[in-house]
C-alpha cells in the first residue's frame, strides 16, 4: 500500500464521517441500557438505523482509520453542519434550499414541514435529529416516496414464483417509487431493465456495499431482466483527491467484486464513466443539463459557491442511465423500457431530480426502490470515529478478523452482567449482532428465535456474536471464493460495450 | 424551410442582438456625418469596430430577420442589462463579478478599474460604452493580453518565410496570449498545434463567421502544423432552443463551409462535441472542472442561479481540446505540444479560465491570437435589428443579393451630396464599406488608393460600394463553388477520429 493510496482512504472516509449528534458521548456510557426492552416483532428492528454519513451507493458501515486534521477541506457541505452553523441559522437554509427544490411533483413535504426536523438525508450528508436515530418514516414523507408494503412483497412473490428476498422480506428495502408501476408493466409483459452503481472510492467493499449488489443479483434473477451497472469514477476523481488513473483503476477493482455477486453476464453491462461516457449517454447528459437550474441542484443537493463545476453537472451523469437511450447497444430498437434502481435512500434526491426532467425528455420517470442504511459495528447511534478502522467488516476480512472485531466492537444490548441479562434479557433495538444477523441470517425461524431468546435473556451477548461470526465468515469466505475466480478477461468481458441478445429471455 | 428552422433563428439572433447604446438612435439620424474627417493611414480605422453583441467563434456580423417577442426568454444574462437594470446596480453587480474572478494571473485589470467602464465583452455579452464603440486598447488592459506589435509581424514573415496575412498586416488579429512563446517553440523546432472552433447555430455563414477559419488556413499552411477544429453542437442546444438532432445536423452542414476554407485533410481534425465527448477528452472536462467553482464562473462569465447546470460547466468543454491528451489518435507519444487558438476576443474568457488551470493540469497554457469583431452592414455603432434579415452577407448570397445590400444598406461615410462630397470627402472612421474592403481586399497599394481618393471627395460612396460588391462577389462565388464540392464523404473524412501521420510534415 503506498502513501498515496492512505491519503485517498483518509480523504474518502473522513469526508463520510463527520460529527453527529452522538458524537460526543463515549461508546462505554452509550453502551449501558438502564433498561431491557424487548421487541415483538422480528421485523420491528430495522426501521431504527444508524446516525451515519453517507456516500454515493452505499449502505457505508462508518469506518476510517486516518487523520481528521485536513477535514473542513474536504467537507462537502459545510453550511450545513451542526457543528458551524446555529440551528436558527440551518433552519432558514433548509427553507431556503427547500423552497428552491420544491415545485415539482416529486417533493412531496411541505416546505414549512422541514426545518422543525433536525433530520438531513442526501448524497452526502446523512444525521439524525437528536436522539439519534434516523426517521424513516418521516424520510418516506419528506422525500415523497411510498412506503413497501407488504401487498407489493406478495405481489412480487406471486409474479416471479420465488420466495421474496430476506431484504425484503424484513424491509431492508422499505420504500419505493412507481414499483407497482414496474409490476404492471411486467404484468403486461413489458420490459424493463435495472439500473444500479457505486461510487468506486475504496479498495475493498464493506458489508454495507454489498446490500444493493445482492438484491439487485436477486431481482435479476427473479424477472429475468437486463442490468445497467455504472461506476462512477468520475464522481469520485471529483470529490476525492483521487487521480483520473486512480479512480479508472478502483472501477476495475470494485467491478471484480461486483461480478463476484454473481451477475448473469449475459444481462449485465458494467461500465465506468469514464470509459463509457459519450455518444447518447453524453447526448442525454446535455439534455438533463438544459432541463436543471443551479437554484435547483442548489435546492436538491445543498451546492454552494465554493462547489466546483464538475459537482454542480454531475447529477446528469448520476441520471443518464435512467434513460434506455444511454445505451443504445442494449435497448436500440427496443420500445423505451422502464428503469427499475435498487439503491440506498440517500441517492434519492438524483432521481428525484430525474424523475423531474423524465416526462420532459419523453422518458418514463424511473422506479426505485430504496433501502436503509446499514449501521457501525459501534452501533446506530455510537461515535463514527474518523480514527477506527474497526467500525466496518470488508468483503476482504478473514473469518479471524471478522470474528475478532464483532467480540470487540459490535454494540451489544445485553445486559453488564450474565445475572442481569438472565434477568431483563437484551435490548434488541440496539444490539448490533441482531441487526447484522437480521441482514445477513436467511433462516426466519432461527432469528426469530435467537431474537427471542436472546430477548428474553436465555441468551448471552456471546452466543449470539458467536453465530453472527458464523454467517458472515461464510458470506464473507463465498465472496472471496467468487472474487478469486474474477479474471480481468471477466471484467473486460463484463464491460465490453456489446449487445446482449438474449437479455429479455 | 420548416417553422422549427424559423424558431432556431429566431432565438439564435435575438440572443445576439440585443439593445445598444445606439439602439434608439435611427439609422438616418446616424448617417449624418456633421464634419468629414479623412484618415492617415489605412490601419487606422481597424481598431474601431462595431457595437455588437457576439456568439462564441463568431466574428457576428449583425444580422436578424425574426420576432423579438420572446427576448427576455432565451436573453442569456438578464441581470446585466441596461434596460433592465440601473447603472450602479450593474457596476455594483460588476464589481462582485470581477472581485470573484481575481486572484489568477489572467485577469490583469484591477476590480476598481472596471466598474467605470460600460464596456462588456464576454462570449455572451459585447456591448461598448456610450458613444457607441469598443475601445480595444482598453480591452487589452482589462483582459491582461497583449497587443499584436509589428515586431511579432515581422518574426512571423520571417519564420514562415511568407508575407504575413491581411489580417495580421490592417490588425484584424490584434491582439496575443503568448504568441512569442509559441514563436520561440516553433524556432526550437518544437511543435504546437492550432485550435479553433464555431458554435452551430445557423445554418448558413456570414462573411464574419468565414474570418478565424480563413485565418487558421493560413496559420495552417504557412506552420504546417495540425489543427483542430471544435463544433460545439452540445453548447448550441443547450443554449438555444435545438434539438440534439438539430444541433448535430447544423454542425455537419457547417462542417461543410468550413472545409470549403481550404483546410489540409492531412493536418486537419474536425469534431463535434456530440459524436467526440468521450474517453480522454472526457477525461480532461473533468479534470478541469475540479479545478473551476461555480464562484469562479459567475466571475468570468456572469452566470446566475437560473441558469441551467450545463451552461455552467461548458466552460470545460471548450476548454478540453486547449490540452492535446484530449487527442490521443493525434497526439499520444508527442511531446506535449504547445496549443494556439486563433479566435474573436470575446471567446477570451474561456481561455483565461483554460490557462488558468493549464499549469495545475501539468500543461501547457494556450496562446491566443484574437481578433476584432466584424460589424453589420449598419454600421459600427448603428442599430442591431432583430427584425432586420439585411445587416449581414451570408456566404450563399449570390452576387446580386450582396450587392443590393450593400447598395441598400451599408453605411455610408460619405457626404449627402455630391458637391458635399467633392468638397469634404468621406469619413473613414465609420464607412462600412471601407471597413469591409479593409478585411477583404488584399491588395494594400489599392486599398490605400480607395481610401485616400474617397477621402478626399474623389471617389463617390457608390464607387466604393461598386468595388466592394466585385470583391465581396468574388470572395463568396469562390466559397460557394468551393462548398459545392464538398461531398458527405469528404465531411466524414475530415470527421473521422484517425491518426494524422504527416500533420507535422
Amino acid at each position: 500500500m503506498t502513501r498515496q493510496r492512505h491519503e485517498h482512504d483518509m480523504t474518502y472516509f473522513e469526508s463520510n464521517l463527520h460529527d453527529t449528534s452522538m458524537a460526543d458521548v463515549p461508546i462505554s456510557a452509550q453502551n449501558q441500557n438502564p433498561k431491557t426492552q424487548s421487541t415483538s416483532s422480528a421485523l420491528a428492528f430495522l426501521p431504527h438505523i444508524a446516525l451515519l454519513r453517507l456516500r454515493p451507493w452505499q449502505l457505508v458501515l462508518c469506518l476510517d482509520s486516518y487523520l481528521a486534521a485536513d477535514r473542513e477541506l474536504t467537507r462537502p457541505l459545510p453550511l450545513t453542519s451542526p457543528s458551524i452553523k446555529l440551528k436558527h441559522e440551518r433552519n432558514r437554509e433548509r427553507q431556503e434550499r427547500t423552497a428552491m427544490a420544491a415545485g415539482d411533483g416529486e417533493v412531496a413535504v411541505p416546505a414549512a414541514e422541514k426545518p422543525e426536523e433536525d433530520q438531513v438525508v442526501n448524497p452526502w450528508e446523512v444525521s439524525a435529529k437528536e436522539g439519534g436515530k434516523i426517521d424513516y418514516d418521516k424520510l418516506i414523507v419528506q422525500f415523497g416516496c411510498q412506503r413497501l408494503d407488504q401487498s407489493i412483497i406478495d405481489r412480487v412473490h406471486r409474479l416471479t414464483s420465488r420466495p421474496p428476498h430476506v431484504f425484503l422480506r424484513r424491509g431492508v428495502f422499505f420504500a419505493h417509487r412507481d414499483f407497482n408501476e414496474i409490476l404492471d408493466a411486467y404484468e403486461r409483459g413489458e420490459k424493463f431493465y435495472l439500473y444500479t452503481g457505486r461510487g468506486p472510492s475504496s479498495e475493498a467493499l464493506h458489508l454495507g456495499h454489498l446490500i444493493p449488489f445482492m438484491f439487485t443479483k436477486y431481482l435479476q434473477d427473479a424477472f429475468k431482466v437486463p442490468l445497467v451497472i455504472q461506476l462512477t469514477d468520475d464522481e469520485k476523481c471529483m470529490w476525492k483527491n483521487l487521480s483520473v488513473e486512480e479512480s479508472k483503476r478502483l472501477a476495475r477493482e470494485n467491478a471484480k467484486d461486483i461480478i463476484a455477486c454473481g451477475f448473469d453476464i449475459s444481462r449485465t453491462f458494467i461500465f465506468s464513466d469514464f470509459n463509457y461516457v459519450g455518444g447518447t449517454f453524453y447526448e442525454n447528459m446535455v439534455k438533463i443539463d438544459k432541463c436543471v437550474t443551479y437554484n435547483k441542484v442548489v435546492g436538491i443537493f445543498g451546492f454552494t459557491g465554493e462547489d466546483h463545476i464538475g459537482k454542480i453537472s454531475f447529477p446528469a451523469v448520476q441520471a443518464a442511465p435512467s434513460f434506455p437511450t444511454s445505451f443504445p447497444h442494449l435497448f436500440s430498437g427496443k420500445e423505451n423500457p422502464r428503469c427499475l434502481i435498487p439503491c440506498a435512500i440517500d441517492q434519492d434526491p438524483y432521481f428525484r431530480m430525474t424523475r423531474d426532467v423524465a416526462p420532459r425528455l419523453g422518458y418514463h420517470k424511473p422506479a426505485l426502490i430504496e433501502s436503509l442504511f446499514f449501521p457501525a459495528l459501534q452501533g446506530e447511534t455510537g461515535k463514527m470515529s474518523a480514527s477506527d478502522p474497526n467500525s466496518a467488516i470488508y468483503v476482504t476480512d478473514s473469518g479471524k478478523i471478522l470474528k475478532n472485531k464483532i467480540n470487540k466492537y459490535a454494540f451489544s444490548g445485553g445486559q453488564d452482567t450474565i445475572e442481569k441479562q438472565r434477568q431483563y434479557g437484551a435490548n434488541l433495538e440496539v444490539d448490533i449482532s441482531i441487526k447484522y444477523l437480521g441482514f445477513f441470517l436467511e433462516d426466519d425461524a432461527e432469528l426469530e428465535h435467537i431474537r427471542r431468546e436472546y430477548g428474553a435473556g436465555r441468551m448471552l451477548t456471546g452466543d449470539v456474536k458467536k453465530r453472527l461470526g458464523e454467517v458472515l465468515t461464510e458470506l464473507v469466505e463465498r465472496h472471496q471464493r467468487a472474487r478469486a475466480t474474477v479474471t480481468e478477461e471477466m471484467v473486460d468481458a463484463f464491460m465490453a460495450v456489446r449487445p446482449l441478445p438474449n437479455m429479455f429471455n
